[in-house]
């Protein structure tokens, strides 16, 4: 099965001159989902996993079922203000001005082995911000991973220090 | 296993004299995780699922891994102006003013069976403007659920032409 298939390009979103990697044809069919959700698990190669931290919104389609088959816990990081208990934040920059992103005090415990996801790795700004967070907490990363990589956008030079690894490459 | 064990009164948030239902430690504990997501696919008693809708952000929680398990697909409804292709939108009211969501016009088709989720019902706004687009495309309700039913709002009267079941009540 190509799961390209299942990914759609939309010209000038969300702004003029990005095409954006639509994945919702994706999630729509179940065997691509289900199909996404086990090549996913695969790349974590049997590897101990105690957390998988999701990034708000579209990193939460597949964080929840990643930490629920690898018995894990899911720990949701949202933008500023969203999250309800007390939080640890973290800004980073986008092409103009900064973004700051939350999670929970008690979502990672010290030494616990943590599995970052995403939807897409485009410039790593998000992905190396969540990483501060889970290190801040005292987590270990043990792999970044994400459904689409945008190679030319080069962020997983932003993420040099961790195994990252993507299932589909543009 | 008593799932209240893991929610966590948040007052005040995200104002004044609310008290916020934290899902936070459920979605963090392993068995609870996994336990919630099996109790919630057990609402569904073997009825045929083609589409499962969730709702922008907490809904994404469980939806994919519902849609996964029952062998559907996930259909995201989101906040106004983040899906990338062509939509669908409903207006709903809230306290104060109006708020909308949308679903892609693809997302289902005509004559398919729905299961609407999300984490809370509360007033029932969202929920019954999620059931509107979904019947809007040609889709079925078979049924709306929900992790935590918070019955002093009565939500459940503005979905009355459904079968709706919760997880947990309040």
């Amino acid at each position: 099965m190509d799961l390209k298939d299942y990914v759609r390009d939309i010209k000038d979103f969300p702004s003029d001159g990005i095409v954006f990697k639509d994945v919702t044809p994706l999630l729509g069919n179940p065997i691509a989902l289900k199909f996404a959700a086990e090549a996913l698990l695969a790349l974590v190669e049997n590897q101990k996993i105690d957390k998988v931290v999701g990034m708000e919104s579209r990193g939460f389609f597949f964080a929840s079922m990643l930490a629920s088959e690898l018995k894990a816990g899911f720990v949701p990081v949202r933008k500023s203000g969203k999250l309800p208990y007390k939080t640890m934040s973290e800004a980073f920059s986008l092409e103009y001005g900064t973004d700051t992103l939350e999670i929970h005090i008690d979502g990672i415990k010290e030494g616990e082995k943590v599995l970052v996801h995403d939807d897409v790795l485009a410039t790593g700004g998000t992905a190396a911000a969540v990483c501060k967070l889970v290190e801040r907490l005292g987590g270990e990363i043990v792999q970044c991973n994400f459904l689409i990589e945008l190679d030319f956008l080069k962020g997983s030079e932003k993420l040099k220090n961790y195994s990252v690894k993507s299932l589909l490459h543009y």
